[in-house]
């Protein structure tokens, strides 16, 4: 067996920083529960005929994830509820967080019902921080007394100070055609009203979606989006990047980062090139595609400059997601750079440095983590 | 030589169920006709200058067809033609259709002048089955007495009963895009008088169309929609199949059969996950694109449940067509599985499966076509 | 080390036919110009936190160019600007223009500034012929005397019969979508005055330019278009070919190229396919996209006709680009064809075949080149 490369090697033991994840599951569920969390898309039950475990992200479970729990990799899908099922959520939480070798998650705490911020960091041993979902945002004004801009305003100042960026899913609350210009206060004041009537919840009224974007943008903290690939509720040709472009040029130097971005990363790269405040990154589709995201991973590193890429794994629910994501990026980057080198397009210098700039140097820098050890 | 592996063997040899495929000729004719139907997308004469030999097509008919003829792989295009021209059409059928190993066929019967069910499997040895084609049954209402709803129904009822599914040609009929519910019945009355009037032929009014679908939605059976790539008749860019989405969101447990799919095939792969009842399928793209077909099949193998995938060759013509879509089809799994597997992304038992599912067994179960022996 | 084979001592030492370029500099710059130039998508001096050189393109460039300095493979970008400081842009242009292996260039001249079309031919030492950029014969029209659309006939057809094709860039004034048919001649009239009031610069008039691209098609000779990937000052969603299928469907016999295509290079090829009169050609992104570009060479070659792609390098600015485009695709393409030779997919002799045709055969075809020594 030859050594192992000083790039194999570096990419094994990089401390990363997931730009973008959520909780994960506190709860104990059934095996059902499990399944389907392995499908993004859909948002029914799995038919009675499908399993959650044939597919590219169950195959990687199996693999990937089945040594954790003492089993072989690619043991059977019986096998490894089984085994799962015999720990607890926390539990498993204790094994898989550790196991990523992340040192800082960036969470974004827009879904409820899952871990938090502070059981995140106890759980994984590593840092952790808020990114303000601003949706949430906007329902927290519209259930304020007062003026509702007064109320965003506030709430987002208060709460994006502690927070590292924020969040937008604007994706899926009409997608990104159309005009993303800043109202004018009149108008918000006039749709707040009106959906204040209608009861303050899942805001869909485009006025209040793009005043909250132009705060986002006033904070100046990075500002993600859900791109592309999620579940059916967006309409995925809505979501193509390059509807943004507009608005990209009305951004300036806040931070915007495009998540997911499955199939249109080839798009978001020309993004991240085109201006100089974006920013790509392939959580979510890198743990979907599982023995097919190195291919992924590599359409990233095509129009996007290196200093513009992140990672994340969009981990939400199942802990296995929060490991797997840093387990496929760091396979995927590996077959991706190990090529490269082999066939002397690049250096291994070169490779090793693009390695450190993705998994943690771009995200220190624009999230100002401070000088944080890897 | 090393023993060939289990999953190469598998391969070879499991019998395909090809569930999207037309009559191949059954008159002689000239080089002209043979070279133009290399090429799908053009609908005049291929130039002068071109020839249709020069095609990732036409380098795969050279390469996997010549050796049936007896000729060496890659034989010119002069040699290929004149073995060819020895032989009648049905004479090649006799050749190239068991070779193909297809134990079942799954015929649209909507084009005519070439070979039907019978005739397919009584050169084959294969069982073969009749898909009703919806704009043909549209043709046959308007030339039926009486009203044309109560026709259509009739007329789709029966030729339904002994057929295994139905399919549109939408994509060249205006495409996706737009308004695709249910139409009123005096909507659908008004439509059908003025169709009537202009002769009832080559149906492109939306109202009907759209009444046809809902018509096969109701008869249960599954509905194949060509996707993408096809002749320049229709609009490519309206032929993404994320324009169906509020379509799908209507079609209740109809298994709904996206065919084809170039370029959209990672769009499609997502309506598989999305929804219960999407499979998608690669018929078509793989014979056209020939030594580029592997990474087709790859990029289907993304986000598309493994339970949600199809073969079919999509032949029509040359009968060439029919054998080449399984060689190319076996050859391009092989490599993408062989790969998955030597890097332990995947087991070979696990592959060994994917494989039974795309091949025939996802086929089987939604086409009822009982425990086809393989 | 094994014996070079034929494919690949071919692929080395054939003469290319560069049918898309630009001039270079011929004016000495600082490191941030050169920097600037390795972008090509942000139209705003890059951020001071980011690097030219940290890309595909700069990577590329200090792979494949140090040498040509002097320098080593993958040398730094200080030691690369270094050396390449030493050197007038005219001494640079001397080193890297031969080494292209180019024998003829195709010179959009729509662009001043930089060399012009006799400049290439004495400094790489090959033959140089003019493309005449439409939208440039536009401003030379609104600034002449009299009649609108008999001073744009008058230059078209002076200009145009010295030079081998015409190029448009339609994309960045608009995009393709929308009515592309040619308008009546009260039309022009009334949108040339309006144009001239303005003062005739930077030509936006939809009209005006619908009427330039029917000229082209009259005087018969390739008209090229700007397709995809370029800087953001054009929207690249209105920039997907497919958009010009209507277009294309009145271009008659005018053999139409389309340049770039990044990322619709499938729909593209596809195009290709569908048109006796459509070529595709990946200049531009080849350069950009470095490391990555044999997967999209490879990807024009999907359904493409191999007697309808082109090779161009679309070099423009630093001299590097003009001689990288050649080593790009010579690495990409050979690393393709070998692929498809090694697997028994292609033979070597059809390989080098289909090398022929797009290094050359091609476009010696298309723009009449005559029978040009390789």
């Amino acid at each position: 067996m030859p050594a192992r490369s000083a790039l194999a090697q570096h990419i094994d033991e990089v401390g990363l920083i997931d730009q973008h994840v959520h909780g994960f599951w506190l709860t104990t569920g059934d095996r059902r529960r499990f399944e389907n969390a392995l499908n993004e898309a859909n948002t029914e039950p799995l038919a009675k005929f499908d399993s959650g475990f044939d597919s590219q992200l169950g195959f990687a479970v199996r693999n990937h994830c089945s040594p954790l729990l003492g089993l072989p990799r690619h043991s059977d899908p019986q096998a490894y509820w089984e085994y799962r099922s015999q720990l607890s959520e926390a539990e498993l939480a204790g094994l898989f967080l550790p196991a990523a070798g992340v040192t800082d998650w960036l969470v974004d705490t827009g879904i409820n019902g899952v871990a938090d911020v502070a059981e995140l960091s106890r759980l994984s041993g590593g840092r952790a921080y808020e990114v303000v979902r601003l949706e949430q945002v906007a329902e927290q004004a519209a259930n304020s007394p007062g003026d509702y801009a007064s109320a965003f305003e506030d709430i987002l100042r208060r709460r994006g100070s502690a927070a590292v960026g924020t969040k937008s899913i604007l994706a899926y609350r009409g997608g990104f055609e159309g005009d993303l210009t800043e109202p004018a206060p009149t108008e918000v004041a006039l749709a707040a009203e009106r959906w204040r009537e209608e009861g303050g919840t899942r805001l869909r009224d485009r006025t209040l979606l793009r005043f909250g974007l132009h705060q986002a943008l006033r904070l100046g903290k990075p500002l993600q989006f859900h791109v592309g690939f999620g579940d059916r509720d967006c309409d995925l040709h809505k979501t193509n990047p390059l509807y943004l472009l507009d608005f990209l040029r009305q951004t300036g130097d806040t931070p915007i980062v495009l998540l997911h971005c499955y199939p249109y990363e080839r798009e978001a790269g020309y993004l991240a090139q085109a201006f100089n405040n974006v920013y790509v990154d392939a959580g979510l589709s890198v743990n979907h595609l599982g023995a097919r995201s190195a291919d992924f991973i590599a359409r990233l590193l095509e129009l996007a400059p290196f200093r513009k890429i992140l990672y994340s794994s969009d981990g939400f629910g199942p802990v296995e997601l929060h490991f797997l994501g840093a387990r496929l990026w760091r396979n995927g980057i590996h077959r991706v750079l190990c090529d490269a080198v082999d066939r002397d397009d690049w250096s291994e210098s070169d490779a090793i440095r693009v390695v450190d700039l993705i998994a943690r140097d771009n995200a220190a820098r624009i999230y100002q983590l401070g000088d944080v050890p890897g």
